[in-house]
This record gives structure tokens, C-alpha cells and sequence, in this order.
């Protein structure tokens, strides 16, 4: 459920401007903000001097505004930041923006002060947004508590919803999509994040009725919980979540520490968080604010193939390679299309995917309204993107450009299917280009063909996650199961939990062993039992394919000495007996961990080589079902050593994603006092897996 | 050495218009441009009917303008271009732009036309551009023959030379780069290139003064050696080639064969064409131009560690990792530059590489002036990337924000650092902010981050490149070597060559096999030496490890029986004996093969599953320089196996690279007739390597 705290803030209808002044650039952009968006509440200026400020009769305290106040916009000194929430509680507010900054980005001295002002905050329950942020704009309903100038004029209608930790970046996101024609529902900047975080906003714009897409911008996550679980919420409610997330190089997470504080986290494990709950993650505001304008337009695809149309046969060749790495497909059309295409298009045009109208659609545009209907009612294509610039100025929209884009959309809504327009370079769009575009009714980005079919590719990947994988929130286990003392119990748990495991005795003895290798029937693998020893074949702890009574025997000596020599403290439970496997087979890594953030995750890799030398795992948080395993497993770069090679066969896929999702549900089941489980080898071969080996670390304060 | 009659097409002082009207658009915009662009040669339209077009007198045919003409644009249809052709003969006119379509683009029938049409032009010695193609500008010199309209104003001083197989696409070109204010200095359209081809326009280009960068759109590539040889020069002569080469997917291949008739040619190939050659591949139009232009301003980057600095944080972080994706370092700052820049910052600010400047420099711009010097005077850095946008109106330049970037343009002066000002967000240049940049002396571009840190990552990546590999032109061998007649024969040329190689025996019987086993004096392994059988171990002819006097016997008979059952038709040399490897090895595959455009390639690899199933290979045109050969080792997703792995020693990559050189360049010594050459595998460890196995295959008819 939203906070509904947050709507108070956000829907405020009377604004008190705390530390309101004319001589700075911040309280006179704030005031201003008012007018330039249309804000219909009251606002109250307040200054400890009184007089007139922003030409309006200042309050000298909050407490003597006279009436109800929904929010502060506190811009006073950082040593004056007591004194003004001590009046806003006299005053009885309850929500506060706060610009000032000197708290946690600078080090441990402003750590401590913001948490003074979070504790005197919660003392009195107020919501507070910052500090160290530039506060927010409801375009919706016209509530701008904003400390710098908005880009003008404000589009209406716009439907993201814009949350930023940086405000800064949060005006660059705004001034971009501006430029572009789009608007924006919402534009917050969380600051601090001392008590209001990206977390809780994006929470309350999963319910927000104006917003259909949210755009983030995260230095790090004071909330993950509370993310992912509005991250489900927002799959579940068709609201994507587009994500620029700083931090996958070391010098930016050295940047962020310098700008906010902000530890940036694992990357690896946040890129697989993205992956898992549907947030479509970017590298620039470009891409976050293209994606997040076509999928407010389209929404959900239903059928994610791409036809695409040009009039120049070089731009058709380019989108053709950048659907490839969008990854999308671009399949070629039916014979009844190409016939019909044949009768429109002049003679020297071939009637194809991408479809070259040619150079005649200059001549006679009404190529483009008789060709698109045929093309986009093929029945292998899903979606139709064109390629073309709105033109930029009234004489050009009056012109044959302006007449080619009216022949588009006239062609767009012939064809009954989803389309868009999409510029050949990256431009912005005019507010005369802004009006043909609503006349025609045709969705466009200005985007150009690399971030435009980026778009697109990322607005299928979307609705296909949706679709496949509704993500299961995590279930707690309903109660701790029982610590499993060694390895060969940590197997037999897994192996009470569903996991194929090889089968171990225990032999307290050289006759026990030996006794244990006849039950086996068939060469052995002698392992030392010992819950002090956690690398058992550094040590000589480890002997392979011993066969007969005599080598049997002579084997648990020898692991008896090597071991005792290598580590006389250690406690030896006696030596594990279990069957030599041997044969072709494919040995898998799975390691579960507890990401500080996220909490346990697990990751899938090919053993040996490429888990140690090439660290090629695919991550995701637990649980994880058998499908979500099987695309991590897609994933990895070695993908295709499953699928067998030189004629051996490959492995059973969905044995092994079975047994890796149950391993990550055994994992849960041990709770929070497990480190990591590391189960190395999964032996997995065509008919079935087996766990070979499996360690667990624990943490003794938990 | 450049091609000298281009000059006299791209530089003409008069040119006729054939088949001129006022009813085309074509026609009007040739017509137009003479006068947009400044042309100061004479101009004469040429019109069977005769009367007056475009407002002057038009000739009935080129022989009757009555005086020399040195180019002539036909845009008659193309059942009158035989005949405009010949009349141009009798003119005495050695140029001809061809905007009439209908030929190979076509298909067959219009293939055979342009067939004609070349012959008929090379029969009077006429260089021809086209056909189907749009013509070229030349801004330096102001020579139009171009047939639509191009982006106004022109900018002056343009040093990027544009040359397209898609006269559309080399439009979008040009009007991008005026939307972001750079200059080019020209435009060519090569169209069919049934004559005149990108090759050959570079090739003239590398001596053009003015050229300074050279872009190219690619389909095909008509002339792959010329382009070689150019490309070679351009690296020589500091001149970087930036392209994009369409048809890394299967569509855009499909697209080009509908649009041009162009058969793309080996993807993979012409990527490794670019390394080699030093040409800076691209994906978009945005990224050609963005890095055309930086490089035009920058030239050769000596020192390529990187400066960064903004007025966000958030921009700073973004700026590192897309630095980091590009490949650019950004280092810490040294001591001293840290405490100078303490001085300058605001208490709350933190000196950083990434520099952010804080909030505290919009209302101090002079703090960017004050802290660039000490930023760029870092031992550390050798170019500054400050981020911030050129305002666009003249109000905007007169304000705060004009002051902002002035204060830029004083720090970057003060610093004596390469500096460039890149915007936070793509969008264009307008007049306004051109005239500041070329006030404050700025190299700007209106990239935004991602594609800003994208043509660093380039202009660096062709600085490396230009300095470490100015690459070898593939030596003709001065005569052909004598083709190895067997497997075994092959061997011993690769070890004539200098290529370590297995030392093997043939062995005519078995007792021959006995006698040659002792003298090796340990395990050794029996091939079926036969110039029929290309793979031998699927027939049984290949045994390993054999041991003493008995096997070996016995598995020469094994063999021979073997293959007599499989191949009864096969002749049989004997068997080759050779020593029986072991222990810690790295099997490498090099594979020499015959690229259709470019010629003798070479592939390298790790051997078995990475090669056959992972498709892993590093390509580079022949010859290659042992340094060449260790870049290609590092290019593979392997390569961390070439440097050991669990305790076991990393291979010797210097005489590996040395090895596979020379195996290069004896494939080169064997000639045309060799199709390809395999050794595989090369075993390689931690003090040498050694071929142990070298299929050839040749082709008959060469």
C-alpha cells in the first residue's frame, strides 16, 4: 500500500517559503515556480525580519501565518535549521522540503546533525524531504516546492514520473525531456534522503492515477525492501520503471561518496535486481527519458516483432543493425504483404522489412498513407516504426515535410497497428512540431535511430519480463530450520529439501570405509569429515576413484595423516564415503550470499574455469523459480558448454534449474544467521544433477 | 599517391546541368545550390528544348554551350543517358555526376546497363560519380553539384571530409553536423560507384588540406585494397577515418541488396579491417559526426588519462562510468592539486576526479575559472572534459549562464591542457552559441555525456592505435613458395619458416615406426600421414600415448586397418611418429583463410570448445606484427587463460605472437592457390610453443 503521507506533501495547497529572501536565487526561483506552474493554493513568505519579501507581506515565523499550512520549503541556514522546524511544529505542519545542506554529504560532523533533524522530525511526525535536495513538482496538480527555474513552457499532460537523488539531475531529466516534446507528472529530488527516500516516492507513484511510467536516478538504495517490493507492485500495475543507477565504475562510486555520502553498492547485484523485478535499467538520461516516453505511449506490446519503414535506404540498413543489438527481431513479410506493397511502391522499389519507400515518397507522399496499412496489417509484424523528422517550424509543417508527416499518421491509423515515429537523428521537438504531432496523433521521439530503436528493444524486454515472470515476493520461511553441523549434513538438508545429492557414509573407520565401498559397489571418493576444514583438498583431505578393499583402506590412512599433519587442532568427525562419478558431465557453481542491501541472492555459474578465472555467473535474489534459473543460465557467456559438444549430449536444464531454485529455497529456509552455501559441484549431465559437494559459513553474531 | 582527375571533377569552374527543368525538384535545388554555397564558376543548363531554365538561356545540348565545361550533372531519365553521354563527348567534358537511377540497384537487367554506361565512359576517359547518387559538395572551394537542398547557413571552415554510398544518408550527415555546428569540407555521394568509389574519393582526400577527418557510410566496399592502402596513408598522415559500416545483421544485409544491389561482405572481417588500419568504427550518425569533430579539433591526444568536471555530482558520476565504458581512465588527483583546489572550493566541496564544482559555482563562476588551471595542470591528466551546455539565445549568452562558460574558456587557457566542453544533455548549437564558442576559443560538442565519453574513448583508442601499430603494408613474397604436397610437408615448411614445430617422422611400415619411436625415447603418438584424409582422428587414424616397442607396432597396424576400412580409396604414405605431449599446456587454433574483399586474413583462438562451440576468435588482415598478434590474444573472451590458472603457469604470449606471425606470413609465402591454412592445434606453455598439427587446403583453379 502507498503512503499516503507522501500525498500530503505533494498535493500541499498552502505553502509557507521559510527563510524566504529576495536576495537569494533559490527563494526567488521557488516563488516564482508558483506562478510558472500554475499553482492555485496560497503562498506565505516567512522571514525572521517580516517586511515585504517576493512583494508579498512576510510572516516573521510560521507560527504566525494565521491559518493551516500543509508544507515548509525551509531554506535557512544550516545552524537555523532547529529553530525553523521548532516554529513549523508550533505551527503545526507537518511535511518540510528541505534545501539546506551541510548534513551527511560532507562527513560524520553533518551525519550526526541530520540525524538530530530526522529525530526531531519523527518526534513530531513530519515527513521531510531532503536535506540537501531541490524539493518537487506535481505537474498534475500544479504543486511546484522548487528551488530552481523549471524549463519553460511546462508540456501538459505528461504522464512520468521523475525521482532523483541528485536535483540537479532531476532538472536535467526535466530540461531534456522538455526539449523532446515530453512531460513529466512528477519531478522529485530526494536529496539525503534523511526521511523520505526513492523508495517511498516511488511507492506512492505506483498509486499516482497521472503517472504511467517512473524514471529514477539512484547514487544508492536506503530502502530495498521497500524498492523491490514497489517494484513488484509497479509490474504487477503495467507501470515500468526506467533506472539510471551510478556506481558500475569504481570512480563514480568514488564521486558518490564525495557528492552525497552515498555507498553505491554491489553493481553486479543491482543490475541482477533489475533484471528480476522488471526495471529497465539505462546509462543515460537520453535513454531513460526515450524509454520512459514510448512506453507511456505504448504500454505493454503484445506482439514484439518490429516492422520498419524509411524513405532512405541507408537509414533502413542502420535500424536494421541496431534492432539486432536491441535485440529485437525485424522479420520479413508475408507474400500477400509484398504483393500488396508491389502495387504502391514505385518500380524501382522492393517491397521488404525494413521497407525503403524510396525517394518517390518525396515526389508523392501519399506513398507512406497507402503502403503503411498494408505493411503494418502483415501478420508477422507488431509493431511499426518510421522513420522520419517532425519538421521544426509553422512554414515547414505548412510545407511537404508537414504533408509527409500527415500521410504518416493517416497511414499509422489505417494500419490498426501500434506505431511510432521515430527521427532520424537525435533533435529536439518544437512546440509548432508538438502540435502536429497531436493533430496527427502519432507517438514520436526525437530520439534518432540508436536511441530510438534502444527504446524499443528495452520496451519489449519490458513487457516480455512481464509477461514470463510476475516476480514471487520473497515468503518468509515460516520458521528457521535447525543448523546443519558439516558438510555431509549440510548435503543430506539439501538433499531432504528436493536437491539430487550424491549419497556419503560416514565411516568412523579404515573397516568402516571399506564396508561402505562394498555397499557402493564401484570406485569411491574418500573425503575427510571435519567441521574445521573448509578447503579439504588443498590439505590432501581428498582422494578419487579408489577401487578395492586394499586402496580403500589405505586411502583413509592417508587422509588421516596428511590431514593431521596439515592441521593437528582440527576435529575429525571420521571420512566420507561416496561414488566415483565419471563420465561426460558439466559441473555447475551455485553460491548463495547475503548482498548488505538486497539480502540473500544466489549465483549460477559453470564450474572451474569459469566461475574462478572468468567470474562468469548470472545473480538473482531469492527465491528464484525454475524458470527465472533457466535465464540465468541463458545468460551466462558459456551458455552453450550445456548444450553439449563434439557429439556428448547436453545437460537437463530444467533438472538442474530445478535443483538450483531449491537449493536457493533451502538456503532461505536457514535464515538469516547463513552466509553464504556453496554448492560446488552441481554434477550435471543429460539425464539428471547431483550435488557433489556443498559447504555453508555462517555468522556467529547473528 | 592521390587520384589527380578527382581534383578536376571536385574543384570544376564550370559545370553544364543536363536535362535541367523547372519542374524538378532535383533540377531546382542543383540549380540553388550554385548560389547557396558561393559557387563562383560559371553554370549553364542544358535542356533539348532549349528556352529559358532557372532563369537562364539553357543550351540544346553541352556541345553547344560554346565554351570549356569541366563537369556536367545528368539527370536525364535513364534511356537518355547513352545519349547525354555522348554529347557531353563532343563537348569535351572528362566529368560527369550521375543522379539518374535505374541501374544495378535494379537487378540484373539494370546491372548490365551500368555495365554499358561505364564502358562508354571509360572509353573517352570520363570520371564518373554515380550513378544513382546525389553528387558531392566541395565547401572549401565552393563547388556545388549536389541535388537537394543542404542545411543553411554553411559553416565555415569545415575539416571533415564526408564521403557516402547513401546520398540520403550523407544529407542526414550534413544537416546533423550543422545542427551541432561543425563544418565539413565535403560532402560526396558515390551512389552505385560503377566508377568513382569510396576508395578513391579517400584516397583523394588523405592529400586534401582542408580535410582534417574523413567520415565514410559504408554498404560495401568496391575496392578493398585501395581503401587499404588510403586508410594506411590517412594513419600516416594523422588523418583519422571515422565509419559506419551497415550489415552486422542479417536484415541490414537484406535491406542493402534491396537498396544498392551491395553484397555487405564478412562483418567480422571488416572489424578487425578497422583495427588494423586504425578506422574508427561507429554504430550511428551521432557518433560519427561527435567523434569526427573532436578529433578534427583535437588531433593526436599524447597523454590519454582524463580530467572531469562538472557543476553535479550527478553528471560526475554518470561521466565515470561512462568513461569506464569507454575504456578512458580517470585517475586520482595528485597531492598537491588536491590542497591548490581546496583553496578554490567551497568548504562542502571535495577535490576529486571527478571534479564537481558544486552548486557553489552558480552563484561564483569565476570558481571554474580558478580551478581548472590547477585541475588541468595535474601530472595525472592530460584532458579536461568539463560539462556544461552553450546557452542559445543572446540573452541567455549575455546572463549568467554566458558568464558561466566564459569563465570555462579562461580556465581551459589558464590550464594549457587539451580541454573540450562537452553539453550534460544531446542537443544542437544554434548561431548564437557558435559565435561564443568561437569568442571563448571552447572545442565544444553538444553531445551530452554518453556519446561525449564515446568519441573520447575513440580518439584515444586511434591515438593508441596511431602510435603503437602503424601498420605493415602486406609485402607481395617476392616469389611463390613450393606447395607442401602432405600434412607432414606442411610442417616442415612452417618449421623452414620459423615456426617451432613437432618433430615427426614418416614411417613406411612398422618396424620404420618402431625404429623412429626409440630414437624419441618416450611415449609417442601415430598419425596416418595420407594427402587424402583431412580428418584423421574421425577414422581411427590417430593413436596417443603409446609406449613401447609392442604398441607401437601394433597400433601402426590398428591404424592402417582403419583407415583401409573408412577410406579403401585413400592413398597412404605411412604413419608419422611423433613425441606424445603432456603436462600444463594452452591450446591455441590458427586458422589463415582467404576474406573475398580483403584477402589473406588470419584468426586466432584458444583451441577446442572455444573456437568449435564459443566461436572465440581474434581476426586481422595478413601480415601481422608479433604485436599485432598479442593484441588479438587480448581481444579474446578467454584471454585470461593464457595467463594460468589455479597455480598452473600462464603461457609464453611473446613467442606465441612470434610463432603465430610467422605462421602468417608463411601462409602469405605459399601464395594465392592456398585457400586456407590450419594449425591446430599450436601448444603453448609457460617457455614455448610448437605446432602439432597443419591441414592446407588449396584451391584448385588458382
Amino acid at each position: 500500500m502507498s503512503d499516503a503521507t507522501l500525498g500530503s506533501l505533494f498535493r500541499a495547497r498552502s505553502v509557507a517559503l521559510v527563510g524566504a529572501t529576495d536576495r537569494s536565487i533559490w527563494s526567488t526561483a521557488a516563488f516564482a515556480n508558483f506562478e510558472r506552474i500554475g499553482f492555485t493554493g496560497r503562498v506565505h513568505p516567512v522571514s525572521r525580519k517580516g517586511g515585504i519579501v517576493h512583494g508579498l507581506p512576510a510572516a516573521p515565523a510560521c507560527a504566525a501565518i494565521g491559518e493551516p499550512v500543509d508544507a515548509a520549503l525551509l531554506m535557512v541556514p544550516e545552524g537555523a535549521i532547529a529553530e525553523a522546524l521548532a516554529d513549523m511544529n508550533a505551527a503545526g505542519i507537518r511535511n518540510a522540503v528541505v534545501l539546506t545542506s551541510g548534513f551527511a554529504e560532507i562527513g560524520a560532523e553533518g551525519a550526526a546533525k541530520q540525524d538530530a533533524l530526522v529525530a526531531a522530525a519523527r518526534a513530531e511526525g513530519v515527513t521531510l524531504l531532503g536535506p540537501n535536495c531541490l524539493g518537487f513538482i506535481n505537474y498534475a496538480d500544479r504543486v511546484p516546492i522548487w528551488t530552481t527555474q523549471p524549463p519553460m513552457p511546462v508540456i501538459q499532460g505528461g504522464a512520468i514520473g521523475i525521482v532523483s537523488q541528485s536535483g540537479a539531475t532531476a532538472g536535467f531529466i526535466a530540461a531534456f525531456a522538455q526539449r523532446q516534446g515530453i512531460g513529466l507528472s512528477y519531478q522529485v529530488s530526494t536529496g539525503n534522503e534523511a526521511d523520505v527516500n526513492v523508495a517511498r516516492v516511488v511507492d506512492f507513484l505506483v498509486d499516482d492515477p497521472t503517472t504511467r511510467v517512473i524514471g529514477l536516478f539512484l547514487e544508492t538504495v536506503h530502502d530495498a525492501t521497500l524498492l523491490a517490493a514497489a517494484a513488484r507492485r509497479a509490474l504487477a500495475a503495467d507501470k515500468p520503471i526506467v533506472a539510471i543507477k551510478i556506481g558500475a565504475s569504481e570512480t563514480a562510486a568514488r564521486a558518490a561518496e564525495a557528492h552525497t555520502g552515498s555507498l553505491v553498492g554491489d553493481d553486479r547485484v543491482f543490475d541482477a535486481v533489475c533484471r528480476q523485478l522488471g526495471i529497465i535499467r539505462v546509462a543515460s538520461i537520453e535513454d531513460l527519458v526515450f524509454t520512459a516516453a514510448l512506453l507511456a505511449r505504448l504500454g505493454h506490446v503484445q506482439d514484439r516483432r518490429l516492422g520498419l519503414v524509411s524513405i532512405s535506404g541507408g537509414v533502413c540498413e542502420m535500424a536494421a543493425d541496431q534492432a539486432e543489438l536491441a535485440g529485437v527481431a525485424v522479420p520479413q513479410l508475408a507474400p500477400g504483404t509484398q504483393a500488396a506493397l508491389r502495387q504502391v511502391l514505385p518500380a524501382f522499389g522492393t517491397p521488404n522489412n525494413p521497407l525503403d519507400v524510396t525517394g518517390g515518397a518525396m515526389l508523392d507522399a501519399s506513398i507512406f498513407a497507402r503502403s503503411l496499412p498494408a505493411f503494418g496489417a502483415d501478420p508477422a509484424i507488431g509493431l511499426v516504426a518510421c522513420f522520419m523528422d517532425v519538421p521544426d517550424t509553422p512554414e515547414e509543417i505548412a510545407g511537404y515535410r508537414g504533408g509527409i508527416v500527415r500521410q504518416i499518421g493517416e497511414g499509422f491509423r489505417a494500419s490498426g497497428c501500434p506505431s511510432v515515429m521515430l527521427s532520424v537523428l537525435s533533435r529536439p521537438v518544437t512546440e509548432a512540431g508538438r502540435a502536429l504531432l497531436e493533430e496527427t496523433g502519432i507517438t514520436y521521439l526525437g530520439s534518432g535511430v540508436q536511441h530510438g530503436l534502444g527504446a524499443i528493444g528495452r520496451a519489449f524486454a519490458w513487457a516480455e519480463q512481464q509477461e514470463k515472470c510476475v516476480p514471487r515476493p520473497p515468503a518468509a520461511p515460516d520458521q528457521v530450520a535447525e543448523r546443519p553441523a558439516s558438510e555431509h549434513a549440510t548435503l543430506r538438508f539439501l538433499g531432504a529439501r528436493g536437491v539430487p545429492v550424491v549419497p556419503l557414509s560416514l565411516a568412523r573407520s579404515a573397516a568402516e570405509a571399506v564396508t561402505a565401498a562394498l555397499a557402493l559397489g564401484g570406485p569411491v571418493v574418500l573425503k575427510v569429515a571435519s567441521p574445521d576444514i573448509a578447503h579439504k583438498s588443498d590439505i590432501g583431505g581428498v582422494l578419487l576413484n579408489l577401487k578395492g578393499e586394499e586402496a580403500v583402506a589405505a586411502g583413509c590412512d592417508r587422509i588421516m595423516a596428511s590431514v593431521r599433519a596439515a592441521k593437528p587442532e582440527a576435529a575429525i568427525d571420521g571420512v566420507l564415503v561416496g561414488p566415483m562419478r565419471s563420465g561426460s558431465a558439466v559441473e555447475l557453481f551455485v553460491g548463495v550470499l547475503r548482498d548488505p542491501l538486497w539480502g540473500p541472492a544466489i549465483a549460477v555459474g559453470l564450474g572451474g574455469i569459469w566461475v574462478e578465472a572468468l567470474r562468469d555467473t548470472a545473480i538473482r535474489l531469492l527465491p528464484v523459480t525454475p524458470d527465472q534459473v533457466l535465464e540465468m543460465f541463458a545468460e551466462l557467456r558459456g551458455a552453450k558448454l550445456l548444450d553439449g559438444y563434439r557429439g556428448t549430449p547436453g545437460i537437463d536444464r530444467r533438472a538442474a534449474a530445478d535443483a538450483v531454485a531449491r537449493i536457493g529455497d533451502a538456503a532461505l529456509a536457514l535464515g538469516p544467521a547463513l552466509t553464504s552455501l556453496e554448492v560446488n559441484p552441481l554434477r550435471a549431465t543429460a539425464t539428471g544433477v547431483e550435488a557433489l559437494d556443498a559447504l555453508a559459513i555462517w555468522n556467529e553474531d547473528a
